[in-house]
């Protein structure tokens, strides 16, 4: 059977990642990615009401016009997880094939999310949600499957293609984490079983993002003790502290409101992605929030939360918003501006649990932020936090339990993937032969 | 007589240069300048409309209130020369002093410039033009003298203020730079003069921006050498070149000016304080511009000039445009963001005479002016630029001539002025005896 | 009475930490320590057989001679811990007063190591071990406390001199630890009853060391943990694994030693001041490491350890040894440069429980350490870590728990002292008045 | 005519280059360069008595293994110039091939040295020098051109080879020099000739070394503009000043000479490598010194040396050594170490003109030497200097001017060629069909 891979997006990039295997007449797409900061270098553009060329053109969403040179029938679309760099182009992109979008749950909710705000294209492909243990046939040989794997999303799954050559593993976006804080371990034990299977793993599709760095990615447990760390030593202060960090990382929310708790303060939602995930992730029972966490999105509703804490008294609440990477629009940079009723009175705690994604843009954005908080009088605690993605000793790891026949490193441009390959060869692959170092938009024959 | 030192702005940052010299009863000024970075972190803010004290509450123009501290009148003040950070606050501090404001004539004209903006304060304090050569009488027993220096504008100088304690000299922001591109070359030998009159030099203020950077500040001619084999390397290409450097900086837009006319293109000035600074300059018969030179600082008469440079051919014009730090209002972000009337095409040519000054917020703005060029096609000629201030050798070579009995460092934050100190220890000076590290808003008494 | 501070050591620099107090006519130091960088950078010195004025001379040891300008008598030398930055140098002072050294158990210990290898100088001033509870007088009205404190070294301690005139705090080294891994937390209690105690603080030296850095510094148990996620999920690795980590930090030690056992390992640690420090607080009953632990310091016992790992299998073992910041002499770089009868495989791990500590000659070391390191086919683990020092908002905590009258910034240069002085700025000090910028060999007189 | 390229080495790192070209049954191959800093982490190598298997393990030099899978006959070794990163390992693996060395005279000349100091093995082959206006036939149907480019050394050449199939152009080691200072400027004519010859390019191997730094890469007239800034600057100074720079980089030290003596002293080159480069351009009739310049490099005539300038005053000579990268065993070190007759005295001058390579060992040891010099009282001009080679726009305007079918990107591992691949996508390249990332030991088959 032909095996053949189509990297389409988030191989020159971290953003818009697409990658499609055909399995003889059979075609599977995992993921449909958006480059957000390609969007957003541009002032007042709208991603709802434009149309995929144009933002394709941006180098927003994946050029999927390689997609004629497979010659084949798309039978699902896989996101892995719900971020957006993993499902933000499935409004523009999903509707021109006729196949279901299959994921974890959680995705598929947050995917509902994304059709919902569309307003352009009417995207109607069925949702399937699957989970781990369930699989899905994919014409008549082949079979998907969603390993859980641990990510700082819930819900993340590196999808497999079983075929007779041998699976496809498609490893976008994990750590190794054997003590993640409201999920189950990372399922090794399945990748291995995989291994050994059959004609084996014929080709892995490893997430590089951070092929730079030395030694092992700490587990989600590692931030959850950090976060503590800080929260605890704040348990006298009477003033005012605030929280940020990703809206999306339900993990680590659900830490900052038990912290919060712990402290004595009542835990509070605010800004529009804040409560879109924690709310989709509670509707939905993964989460065991307290009854009484307020979860506001909408301006006047936030407004007014921001009221009642000044009422109350700041030392009773943990306001948990938006803004880690002083994104010039989100809450924290408004409370910053003093665009909100919250004052900041000095001595006031501001907890980034993120890292500044290290680009200049951000760096200046962030910057601006933390200058702002800090003339209201507030203080900075930075970088209580841990990446989502291996390093390179997971790689290494991952190298050997799957015993790929081919390795095709994603997620980075190739400056990074550059750092992966050296790695990928000191385990016997070679450049050009079973190491295949991808632009957007080829193909890749694997068997004949 | 008493001599007394104020140190009322830039003693903490970089910005708002204040200092005032009490000799006797008689009190002299030197520069009221402002820290527009205070400014622009704010959305909407316009100075031109705001009080003193608010802008002093933002870190934005010098806390005079010091002043009271010194009994004595004011009888000058001395803006050193025309930038925003040594004369940006005349119009918001000096109404509140019956006394002339003195400086040379590039920078006379500036300040009135400066004044005509202000819209809160009516500043009618009287202007004085002064040249190197004269001299002025403070009070019976002094006399102020403006020592001419290099920078980066025309008529930079050194205010010494000649007392019967020994001379104060104000050394802020100059390179000692033996070939400048339009002006005469630093006056070392007139300060060797002071060193040797009377009392020799009782004080010594030093810029300090640079006390980090080993080594000499290259000459002007050294920018321009390079800004040349940039320009000419270009003479076959035959699309669109732009060239962006501070408005200020009349010098380095005299070399733009002429290397365009050398690989046969006609230089436009555009945008408003291109207008400002070059017309000005052109006005006094301090620049020789060709006839032909179109400055155009307004919106229309810039769209104008876009429209006329692609209709009759970009290879026929040299841009020279405000927005060297990627400030998101300049011509050159606007031009990068498709705002203007000029297209660019690929493998057009942005010459970027100017460095990023080292901050996140500028980093950042810069970083995404570059991407919006380059996703026109655009490609960036980065750097081609010296400072304009002393480095360490001119540090050491400063003090070796003028001997001072007390040195002052000014003009950085503390973090930086501490880089200065140990060079000036190396050179016998004390700190707590004869060295004195200020705070803004301090006065130090150098004799009873 | 007359309260004075001669800060004679560790005001320009991270190195030879002295300060001496005056309490009208009684004199106590605190802390004699050696820059070891500045012994280094030399080949070939060895500092056991050199005079203290050519140590002096160097930048190695204080320079005590402002203590002539002390009228009074010293009564105590104080180390407030065992780092060679601040008992380093007592070896080539302390004779010349005859006064006893006063410090914790296994403070003292460490000073009698360094005593014992002293070749120049006869030392024989009393060594007095004192613990926090116990009090020593100081002439007839004051008294000498060891307050206890956390660091990267344990019985760390804060001496206070208690005086009529209020109490001043010798603040260096230590950061906020609530959940130290063999030691008592972090004493804040004594601290608040010392403020609250007669006239309260009148002065507060403190350690600046991370001024720069915001947030907390986390616990050691945050060090613990992230070194538990690394070595748990090497459990299954059967290869060999070395771990480095300051051979003084008992506590990383102990945890490293722990961890190993939990996965099956032998921990041996190895490197003559590996052998010292552990083994002086394993004789002092203050670690509880298992009987079999082997620790050996001399080159022929080291190589028969190394010899014996070979043999029985690398896998069975944990090396624990000197070299985390690629020190060229250490036993981790000797590894790596194939010195030593350990064997590297492709595969094995080398796990770095230290920082290296930011300067060009350390990252140059450690870079080519790790290089050696990675062509033997080791992998690197790194910044498995937390600082020892007090991070932004520990500086804020001990300002409002001591509310001392006098603030002196220690152990760092200008430029980094420079990063504190406008936090203790926004706490109401003021540079010159209360807050104290020193040099090295000034003396501040704080009442009279 | 099958048209074939072996990557032996330099295609993942920046070192041992070397490259063969397969045209028929004839085979070029371009330089054999030695990776310096391969040897030099281990102490005590001798590569003089080295074996080549061994030196290749280490990754020195080139593993030539590959060449068995070329079938053809080697009719020529051609170095493009002389430094060792392209002619370093000519004396381990020349002698396997029974090929004649051609390069131009200089490069001729220090390939000499090299084989004369090679204690191994016995290497014969033929030396010839030819000139940029000289053709060598290859085989029967191609033949040899060396077009004459500009670089940090003299007579640095770009191979051409000439076949029925088009030219293949080994474009190593350049930049686009309008203006060097003893030499004809790059000729771009014969680059411009060679495109509309025949066939045109068949193929180009660029140099990517500064492939990520932004516009152009001055001339060499600008680094000796720089010079004449700075020492210009130090003529009224009578101590002593020391420059160092590349020994092999002649133009530079003629412009060192030059301005030595427009101050008024005696340069004298100090320092083996010194001697040898200059001492070659000079007997060569390539550069013309004044008849007493003094070159030593033996340890007893550069002491004697030393001691003559110390007798006849410092101020009357300029020493210009080795040590630009603070290497420990240069000469400048040696001075700073106090180990010559040579003594700083406060405020004596040190120039680099040089930059620091960036790689944290240079960092490392620069920084040391620094250290130590400043200990001595000397201070430091950095810097004083431009790249050899190309940044982004002459990578340009290469593909512009050649427009080669084939393009190949050497000279620098993977994640700095990924800074290329961008650029040469850019201009219609796509990678995997005429853009070839290659790693060290491919084969990459152009024509069959």
């Amino acid at each position: 059977m032909e095996i053949e891979i189509a990297t389409i997006g988030g191989y020159e990039e971290v953003g818009r990642n697409c990658t499609a295997v055909r399995a003889g007449d059979d075609i599977v797409i995992f993921d449909m990615g958006l480059n957000l900061s390609k969007v957003l270098i541009h002032d007042n553009v709208e991603t709802e009401r434009m149309h995929s060329l144009d933002l394709i053109d941006m180098g927003a969403i994946p050029d999927d016009r390689v997609m004629s040179d497979l010659e084949g029938d798309v039978k699902a679309i896989v996101p892995t997880h719900g971020h957006l760099d993993h499902i933000g182009a499935i409004s523009k992109l999903a509707h021109r094939y006729d196949a279901p979008i299959v994921a974890r749950p959680f995705t598929i909710e947050l995917v509902k999310g994304q059709l919902e705000g569309e307003q352009k294209f009417g995207v109607d492909n069925e949702l399937v949600k699957m989970d781990p243990d369930e699989r899905m046939a994919i014409g008549d040989e082949c079979e998907l499957e969603l390993v859980h794997v641990t990510h700082s999303i819930i819900d993340a799954s590196n999808p497999v293609l079983h075929t007779p050559e041998g699976s496809v593993v498609y490893g976008l976006d994990k750590r190794i984490d054997h003590n993640p804080v409201i999920e189950e371990p990372f399922d090794m034990q399945r990748f291995r079983e995989i291994a050994n299977e059959g004609e084996g793993v014929l080709a892995y599709i490893e997430d590089t993002t951070n092929a730079g760095r030395k030694g092992r990615t700490p587990s989600e447990s590692h931030a959850r003790n950090h976060l503590k760390d800080v929260m605890y030593s704040l348990e006298d202060y009477s003033g005012g502290i605030v929280a940020t960090t990703f809206s999306s990382h339900v993990s680590r929310v659900t830490s900052l409101v038990e912290f919060a708790k712990d402290i004595g303060r009542q835990p509070i939602l605010l800004g529009r992605s804040m409560e879109r995930y924690s709310g989709t992730a509670e509707r939905m029972g993964r989460v065991n929030f307290p009854d009484n966490l307020g979860m506001f999105g909408h301006r006047k509703s936030v407004d007014r939360a921001f009221k009642r804490i000044m009422n109350e008294g700041k030392g009773n609440f943990l306001p948990i918003v938006t803004g880690h990477q002083g994104e010039p629009r989100a809450m924290l940079t408004r409370m910053g501006r003093g665009e909100t009723p919250f004052d900041f009175d000095d001595g006031d705690k501001v907890i980034f649990s993120a890292r500044v994604i290290p680009e200049p843009t951000n760096e200046g954005q962030r910057y601006q932020s933390e200058q702002l908080l800090r003339m209201q009088g507030a203080r900075i605690y930075d970088d209580v936090h841990v990446s989502g993605h291996l390093s390179q000793e997971g790689h290494y790891q991952m190298l050997q339990e799957l015993q790929p026949q081919h390795v095709i490193p994603a997620h980075q441009n190739l400056e990074n993937v550059g750092k992966y390959v050296p790695l990928a060869e000191s385990q016997g692959y070679k450049m050009g032969r079973d190491l295949h170092v991808a632009r957007n938009g080829q193909t890749i024959q694997l068997t004949e």
